[in-house]
C-alpha cells in the first residue's frame, strides 16, 4: 500500500451490526490517515475451494463484518464525518453468489449459485467470467458508516442516513464521502469490500473480496447534512463504458417493478445473445450493469433502464 | 443536415396524442432513411421574447406534438421497429420551465419559472445558464414511438411499452432503438426534441428545442420484444463527466421518495455553494443531473443517488 497511514486497524477488530455501545478500537484526531483491513461480506466463509453447497451454511448473524469502530475526537451530533477514500489493496480472490431469498429477482431465482473469481491485483485487468465475459474492476467498500443515535443493536443489512451498507459503486479511490454524525466520536467502521459492482447490485452480491483500504477521517462541524453525499474527482464509468451499452427498459408507475422488468429484459437478452445460463447472466448484471432512472415525471409512467456495458463481451 | 434522406416529413405533419386511427403521412419500405422536422414540446409556444407569464397560456391538449405517423410496409404486431438514430440539426433556441403541478418536486415548487436558452448549433458549445453554469449539449428526441394497439386517443404524456414520451437521454445520434410493434405498419412518430437532459428529467422539462432528426426505420420480424431497448455505440456521459460529480443520496424503502430526497439534497447544495435561486437549481438539475439506483437489494432500504456533473460549474 503506497500510503503512509498513521494507524492500521487489523481485520480482527471487527464487529457485526451497528450499536453505539460497541467500544471504539481506537481514538484518533481529525485528519488522521488510517488503514483498515477489511473482511469480505461473508467474513472469509468462501475460499477458492468453495462450492455452491457452502451457501447453505452461510450464517446471517455474521454477515458483513465491519472493521472498527474508530472514535474521532471532537465529533458531535450535527457534524459531518469527511471520509477521503485514498486507496484499495485488493486480495485477488472474490466471490459472487445468488443467495436464495435475497436480490431483486429473488422470486425468479430460488436456487443458490456461486461464482468464484481470481483477479490480477497489480494490473487490475478485467476479471474473467466464463470464456468470453471480462468484468472491469473498480474496488470500493460496500459498507461504510458511523453509529446511529438510536440505542441497541441494528442490522448491518439496510443502509441508513448515517451510511452503512450503502453499496454505492462510486465510493472508490479518490472519492470524498460525507456522513451525518449522530453520536459523540462518530464511531466509524468499514467493510464489505467489492472488486466490482454495478449500480443496483441487482442479485444482492458484487465481486465480494477482502481488501485493505486507506482513508483519511476529518470533520465538518455543524454540517447540517441529512443523508450521505459524496464528491468524485473525475468520471465514474470510464473503466467500462468504452464500447457503449446495451440497455433495456421497464415502463410503468412503480420504479421497483420497472427496475425488475428492465433487469429481466437484460437477462433474457444476454442469455439469447451470449448463451449464458440465466442465473449467470443475473450475477453478471449485478457486478457490472447499472440501473438508471431515465424519467420520473411523465405521470403515471416512469422509465427505469438497465445499462449493460458492451465492453464486457467485446 | 449531412445525411441523404429518402424522404422528409415536415413539421406541419404532426399530431397530438397516440391513436392508431390517425392516417399515415407516408408509407415507406423497411430500410428507409427519413428526415423529420420536429416541433418542441410546446409546439412553438415559447420564443426568445417569452416571459414566465406565457406559461399560464400553455394548452395541455396541444402539448408534445409528434411528427408522423409513418407506415412501415410489412410491419406487423410482434415485430420490432429498429430505429437507427443518425443525426440532429438543432435550432439554437431552447426553453426550460417549471410548470406548476408537474415535476418530481411539484409540491415544493408551486410557482412557474422559465429559462430561455440560445446555444451554438455548429460548435455545440455548452449552453450558458446564468453567469457560471455551462450545460454540455447532447441532442435527442424525448418522444419516439409507435401507435398502441388499444383503439382510441391516448395521452402523449406517459410513455408505454410501444415507446412514446420515454425521455431517455441516451437516445442520441448513433443509438439504435428497438420498439415493440402493436399495429400493422407500426405507425412511427417522433418529436419533443431536447438539446440536453439529465436522467430523470426531474423538473419535468429539459432544454426543449425544435430540431430536425435523421434516422432509418427497419424491421426485426417476430422479435418478441416486451419493452423498448437500445444499443449505444459508445460511452454516454463523456460530454459532461470529465470533472466528476457531486452526488447526494436518498436512503429508504421507497425509490420515488428516495429520488425526491436525493434531488432536494442536491438543490440545497447548489443553492448553498453557488448562490442560485432554488428553482433555478431545480431546472439546472433537470437538464444535466442524473438519477441512479445505487442499490436495490439491502432490504428494506434502497439508495437512490442524484449525480450532478461538476464540469457545469468548472
Amino acid at each position: 500500500m503506497c500510503t503512509h497511514a498513521d494507524h492500521t486497524i487489523h481485520r480482527a477488530r471487527h464487529h457485526f451490526g451497528w450499536d453505539n455501545a460497541i467500544a471504539p478500537v481506537m481514538h484518533v484526531e481529525p485528519g488522521a490517515r488510517l488503514t483498515f483491513e477489511c473482511l469480505d461480506a461473508a467474513g472469509g466463509h468462501f475460499t477458492p475451494q468453495s462450492t455452491v453447497a457452502d451457501i447453505a451454511t452461510l450464517a446471517s448473524e455474521t454477515i458483513n463484518p465491519v472493521t472498527g469502530p474508530v472514535f474521532v475526537e471532537g465529533a458531535e451530533p450535527g457534524d459531518a464525518l469527511k471520509v477521503t477514500i485514498e486507496a484499495f489493496e485488493p486480495s485477488g480472490f472474490g466471490w459472487t453468489a445468488n443467495i436464495p431469498g435475497f436480490g431483486l429477482l429473488a422470486d425468479q431465482f430460488p436456487d443458490p449459485a456461486l461464482h468464484l473469481w481470481r483477479y490480477d491485483v497489480t494490473a487490475r485487468e478485467p476479471a474473467l467470467f466464463g470464456a468470453h465475459a471480462r468484468v472491469p474492476l473498480k474496488p470500493f467498500a460496500g459498507t461504510i458508516g458511523v453509529a446511529p443515535a438510536a440505542p441497541g443493536q441494528h442490522s448491518v443489512v439496510p443502509p441508513r442516513r448515517v451510511g452503512g451498507n450503502l453499496d454505492i459503486r462510486d465510493l472508490a479511490a479518490g472519492t470524498t464521502l460525507y456522513l451525518p454524525v449522530e453520536v459523540a466520536g462518530a464511531l466509524f467502521s468499514i467493510g464489505d469490500t467489492h472488486a466490482a459492482q454495478g449500480d443496483g447490485e441487482v442479485c444482492g452480491t458484487a465481486i465480494e473480496s477482502p481488501m485493505t483500504v486507506a482513508l483519511t477521517l476529518d470533520l465538518v462541524k455543524q454540517a447540517g447534512l441529512s443523508a450521505p453525499r459524496f464528491t468524485t474527482p473525475g468520471p465514474v464509468t470510464r473503466h467500462l463504458d468504452g464500447a457503449g451499452y446495451e440497455a433495456t427498459t421497464g415502463v410503468g408507475p412503480d420504479l421497483y417493478r420497472g427496475a425488475r422488468a428492465a433487469l429481466a429484459g437484460m437477462i433474457d437478452l444476454i442469455v439469447r445473445e451470449h448463451g449464458l445460463a440465466p442465473v449467470d447472466a443475473y450475477m453478471l448484471c449485478s457486478v457490472c450493469g447499472d440501473l438508471r432512472i431515465s424519467e420520473i415525471v411523465d405521470a403515471p409512467n416512469w422509465v427505469v433502464a438497465f445499462y449493460f456495458p458492451r465492453a464486457v463481451f467485446a
